[in-house]
């Protein structure tokens, strides 16, 4: 036998061999960790990276040397060992070393056609990863000697006999695999560095195949909780006479591992073999601390542990494998938050596809909030409300939303829509409801007068046609598609409330109705950092009156209608504050242009002369003149506040009375919108105060608020010093800030943002992911400016960005109070947060252990 | 006689007293100068600020003994003197000192109606001042007695006898009537300084009424330039037995200077003092370095000088005096360029209503650029282009203008909108084909079916009614107004060659045309700063072909539309290179949405559907899918030219071409719109790059260029490190980033930017005046972000911010290379950068000299 220490770069393991994840892949090292604990693996050599890289560049060990190291005649098989198992590699090749005359040897000892399994499968790998032929060439070829000769028709040469050759024909196709473009796109995306290389192992092979009369022989995987829920659960599959994970695909004729009245179990078969999987399987939970399924074969009886590899897992199993495992004292709790990735909180929150359904997808859009949802297409929000009426559930589908399809969004379990970008209204609006949305889905042609959409393959849906939306994926489904319930369980809850012992970043919620806020509360958000008030002119009955406010010509009408709207926004923010239970509000004064509340079609125009009174011509001409150019930048926010003052003023009033009426002791936070200048503050908190000291007055009763700005135009950030002199908070409002920035209307962006990603003009979508670069910038210098003048000013971010967890790193760093972000991306940004401070302490294991 | 010596802070006027213009005021101090000169100035006491600050709170000096000062029984007069004339101030009174003694023995001296005249007068002036009585009380009454009996019926009191108490009074009257209210926001409006004061002159009366026999009386005022042209001309008046300027007004039967064959002239009547008026103005201008308007009295034929200020001028007049006494020798040229404001430069470049005319105006708008302009109303641009047909002028009026009105307000002489504000698309165009402007009418009602409008009066005005529209002052005028031609004359271009030869920083103009080109010349613009491509295709033939490359659905069809706009484009641009000579051109691409070109009406939907040769209803769709929610946000500027390249290749392919074509060795200048990140920059670069090798391999010819970055966004600015790496300079288009630092349109601030400037929200507005303090700090931040990787990058600001002067001064604090402005604003910005450079080195004179 060769010594292996004679071969550089390649190292036989043992228990006290020199191998690292690092230098030899993850599956070297977890390998060594199994032999440690004293599991059976066959001998098993692993090869560097730097090894495998020269491989690639046709420097190779001497493969016949290292063949010496095993027993005579022994096969062998080649796997890859990355640092990171999610970054892909080349597949297992299995029984390298097969040739004529082992075939003949095998042939006696294990039986012809055993023997001839185990030559074809060996003889179809090396025909396809090195000899590069088309799988199918042997596609219905069983004789061995045939397929030997259609090999060699194909390549000119005869199948290769000397194990040698063919090892070292196997390592370099494995290597050079690695360095292809795809296969390094493919790792990259998954997060690998560009010079991130691979290591392989090369392993005696066990056979699991061979007289019965010897014993069992066979091979399988098994694990002990369930891939989908993380609950206890033996599961995997065995099948006697057999080599190799891609024997054991479904349809393969599998036994079952535990005790089933439905069929033969591996449990009677092989107790013995099945009680030291169960042992090894507990070990490798308390030594390696993580869920593992175990490769292995069963030769004459005999256990082999081949493998093993972090159990496959759904987001919610994720959660519960880590729980448990730090409920039984295997990790430590911050390791369990830091084992969850935010993003991944998002599944849990919503009803899924599942995954594992046959669907009928006609369309795609952009996924723009997450969950499923199945219901008949509803082309007007008064169709929605109709559908609602009769409890039918309905997906709203319109080409883009409008302040007054909310009603319509409300009455839907799902939104679709033709035109807009990832942060257009109907996406806000529908994350903020915890909606399903899919947007932007161009592909689709709507017929409003048909009522009807055409996919791009020509299928026509009707109004009242059932379809599944994803709003997690962007897919359109024909028909009701099976759907997973979201999983709020007790796992979930002890995760998060870990999370808020380590986190040190507020986390609030935007919510404008009782129905988020709700939501807020539930997501246990620590009050409301954005209530935009505008969603609440939107309810039928206050519409015609916000119209007629509008429509008024004289300040006393003006007053009047505002009269009428005082009570309900009264009505509105009591309920929010009793909700929140004295939880901090921050509500947003009025922030959109005026004509956003104004019809838009002649038929709605038509209702509204009718309820004002007025000749069609005049409404018509009003709502011209109240149209913009640029709505984003036109009489919109503070503007509006400065404008028609008597508007705030009302709302102020409504605040004030509502924080004294719902008696929960709420220091109610008064945002105003779209300021640019410091005397825009100045003039609102002069009436703002005002406000509150006639409430005071009126009510004999004391109450404290505050007021802020929403900062969320460039000139805000620079002149952040001179207004937060007349601010308690800043909130930084990053959508409109990024369109400033850029110069970029989310609405409009949707038509040359993919080209603009894919060109990588931009990384990312900023309104995806927050630009640190500019946007960030801007930031930085309103956080500073504004603590300058004002130490005590509390910043915030209640833009969408919120809740990313890049955003709320950025947002830790600069020392911001708190995030705010929609009610179902709190969980997330609790999680986020936490594993900033996590990290921040110096958490060692800032990735899941090696598998 | 009392010694002046005695009374604090009173100072009689002799060569050689203390008298300062900062303690004393102007007018003492120029009265010194006169008395310095030998000139017959009557005897003067000047009170000073402090003095003058103490009587209005009620701390005389003895008047009694003030008035010994003076010969025994002599009348004075008090006249205001503040530090500068222009600060205004109570009105001069005159003959304090007349009683009923006085009266009587005047009455013997000089005639009864003298005696008389004078003491009404007096009666008047204290009546109106001191006991502030209605000037209308003594309207019909001439007798003495009636007037002293009327006075007393009024105010309980007798008329006050006592010379020492009725200089008191009026003293105490003008003193207070400088710390009035209005008074001090009047002075303020000039510049004054909050804690401006004011000084008074005591000044012995010279008598211009006696008895004839004793020599000629009477009082006048002449100067020897017109007012009106600053030419050498003598004018002013003349009355025999008069007295004060306020007899002088016209109609008062007044004497001419010169000798006249209409009638009697001073002249003939008085030729000695003719001649010595003469000679002490030759005087006056030689050593106050100034035309001087002097104010005289005759008393039994001798000449008595009283006062003398600057004389008034019109805009025109100025230059030419300036002018003038530079060429003379009696001020140096950068004083003479010093006392020209930039602002006053524009009233001489364009044509403007007669001041002095009587005009009939129907409405207001905002003037958004200078000059005025008669001709019939036309409503529509196709109504514009037949009357230019007919070669008759006409206005152009528009709710507001599109790009494809820009052919009808080529055929215009001015421009009337009833939306938008200063910086719309009607006023930024106006501004450049140096077309006055009025926008913003809100005012007026515009029907356009009916072809007519209607004022706020609800007189109305159909298409062909004539009338004048005056874009200096914003005033709509009935019919044809009297006009003044512009006064481009040899002292405009003196001055200006002059600014030239001092001013440090260039000046360039933004051109799109030829015709606007030619202006740029005309004006002595240093290049073109900003040629916008885009009105390049609004042409009648070219919108054609534009309008079938947006229509384009394949590759080809899209190159075919192209390949037509090529020759277009690069005769426009070769012609552009020839009216430039050599001189640098820089071209922006193509900015604008494509959906500009578009028709926004149903007749122009029906006519393109004609000429595509495509259902009216696939013409609809198509522009409603290139809308957008706010298209300055959205898909222009690089976004177009990297989402479909070919505009931008087709672009520089032109440019290039025109450059060999032209032969004039012009450098011509690439600049990409509206970039926010760098690799935008990085695209383009590489494209327009291999355009030009291909232009050079095809020509065979060598050609030089730069390409650069219109840095307009917000994000641009701060990333201007990372742009400048691929930018041979950054132009800053002040416009778009004054929008998007705010967050406003500046189509759609006029709805309350009004109210805002009004309510000290904004002291200015921004589009107007650069905002220092926040755009201002991002042009600061991009300059020096921009030259820390490129220091040598060309820095620029091509807004319409461009000639104002606060900007100017702003970019070259900055260190910027120049300011380009459209191009009836280049001489403003060429004076205005002379003034910056001539007061950095320390010019004394930063105003005009003490009167």
């Amino acid at each position: 036998m060769q010594k292996i220490s004679d071969i550089a770069g390649v190292t036989e393991i043992t228990p006290d061999a020199p191998i690292s994840g690092r230098q030899h892949g993850s599956r070297a090292k977890c390998l060594q960790r199994l032999i440690r604990m004293g599991l059976p693996v066959p001998q098993t050599l692993a090869l560097d990276v730097g090894t495998v890289r020269g491989i690639a560049a046709g420097q190779f060990p001497d493969t016949a040397q290292l063949l010496g190291v095993f027993p005579d005649g022994t096969l062998v098989s080649v796997r890859p060992s990355s640092a990171d198992p999610d970054w892909g590699g080349p597949g297992t090749v299995l029984n390298i070393g097969m040739n004529d005359a082992r075939h003949a040897d095998l042939s006696q000892r294990i039986g012809r056609p055993a023997a001839d399994a185990l030559y074809r499968r060996f003889i179809q790998s090396y025909a396809t990863e090195v000899a590069r032929l088309d799988a199918d060439l042997f596609q219905d070829e069983t004789d061995i000697a045939a397929m030997c000769a259609a090999f060699e028709a194909e390549t000119d040469d005869p199948f290769p006999q000397d194990p040698a050759r063919q090892l070292a024909d196997i390592l370099r196709a494995m290597a050079r695999a690695w360095e292809g473009t795809s296969a390094r796109l493919l790792r990259q995306a998954k997060g690998a560095p560009a010079d991130a290389g691979l290591g392989l192992v090369v392993q005696a092979m066990v056979l699991g195949v061979g007289d019965p009369a010897g014993g069992e022989y066979g091979s399988g995987v098994i694990q002990f909780v369930s891939s989908a829920t993380g609950l206890p659960q033996i599961t995997g599959r065995y099948l006697s006479q057999s080599q190799g994970r891609e024997a054991l695909l479904p349809g393969a004729g599998a036994l079952y591992l535990t005790r089933d009245a439905r069929g033969a179990a591996l449990e009677d078969l092989a107790p013995d073999v099945f009680d030291m999987l169960q042992t090894h399987g507990a070990a490798c939970r308390q030594r390696l601390r993580e869920e593992m399924q175990i490769e292995f074969t069963i030769q004459g009886g005999r256990l082999n542990i081949l493998d093993a590899v972090r159990v496959r897992r759904t987001s919610r199993a994720a959660v519960r494998i880590a729980v448990d495992l730090a409920d039984d004292g295997v990790i430590p709790r911050d390791e369990a938050v830091l084992r969850i990735l935010p993003r991944a909180l998002s599944d849990l929150l919503h009803r899924q596809v599942d995954p594992e359904a046959h669907t009928d997808s006609f369309a795609r859009g952009i996924a723009a909030s997450p969950g499923a949802a199945t219901g008949r297409l509803a082309f007007s929000a008064r169709a929605a409300q109709a559908y609602a009426a009769r409890e039918e559930p309905c997906i709203l589908v319109r080409r883009e939303t409008r302040p007054e399809d909310v009603r319509g969004m409300h009455a839907s379990v799902g939104v679709l829509t033709a035109r807009g970008g990832i942060t257009s209204h109907a996406a806000v609006i529908a994350r903020g409801l915890g909606l399903p949305a899919v947007v932007g889905a161009s592909q689709i042609t709507i017929d409003r007068k048909a009522r009807a959409l055409t996919g791009p393959d020509g299928r026509r849906f009707r109004e009242g046609d059932v379809v599944t939306l994803d709003g997690s994926t962007g897919r359109l489904i024909v028909g009701a598609a099976p759907l997973l319930e979201p999983a709020l369980d007790d796992a979930f809850q002890s995760l998060l409330s870990w999370a808020d012992d380590l986190r040190d970043i507020g986390v609030r919620a935007n919510a404008d109705t009782p129905a988020e806020a709700t939501q807020a509360r539930r997501f246990e958000a620590e009050g409301i950092g954005l209530c935009r008030t505008e969603h609440m002119f939107f309810e039928d009955d206050r519409l015609t009156v916000m119209r007629e406010m509008i429509f008024a010509e004289r300040t006393e009408d003006r007053a009047a209608a505002l009269e009428q709207l005082l009570p309900v926004q009264r009505a509105d923010f009591a309920a929010l504050f009793r909700i929140m239970r004295g939880q901090p509000v921050c509500i947003r004064l009025l922030d959109p242009p005026l004509h956003e509340f104004l019809p838009a079609d002649r038929t709605g125009m038509m209702d509204l002369a009718g309820a004002l009174g007025l000749p069609l011509a005049q409404v018509g001409e009003r709502i011209a003149a109240l149209g913009e150019f640029n709505p984003m930048l036109g009489m919109r926010g503070v503007r509006l506040g400065i404008a028609v003052p008597e508007i705030y003023d009302m709302q102020a009033r409504a605040i004030f009375e509502a924080t004294v009426e719902s008696g929960t002791g709420v220091v109610p936070e008064v945002m105003i919108p779209l300021v640019s200048a410091r005397r825009e503050v100045e003039l609102v908190k002069a009436r703002v105060d005002a406000v509150a000291a006639q409430v005071r007055t009126a009510t004999g009763e004391d109450f404290a608020y505050r007021l802020g700005v929403m900062v969320e135009t460039p000139r805000a950030c620079l002149r952040a010093d001179e207004i937060a002199e007349y601010a308690t908070f800043l909130s930084f409002g990053t959508n409109d800030l990024t369109q400033m920035t850029y110069g970029l209307s989310r609405d409009d962006a949707g038509r040359f943002m993919g080209a603009y990603v894919q060109q990588g003009v931009f990384t990312e979508d900023p309104f995806l992911r927050l630009d640190l670069d500019g946007v960030g910038e801007l930031l930085t210098m309103g956080a500073e400016r504004g603590r300058r003048t004002n130490p005590d000013v509390i910043l915030s971010v209640c833009g969408e960005h919120g809740g990313d967890p890049e955003s709320i790193a950025f947002c830790r760093a600069a020392g911001f109070d708190y995030v705010s972000c929609s009610p179902f991306r709190v969980p997330v940004a609790r999680l986020a947060a936490a594993h900033l401070a996590i990290r921040d302490r110096g958490f060692p294991g800032a990735k899941p252990p090696d598998r």
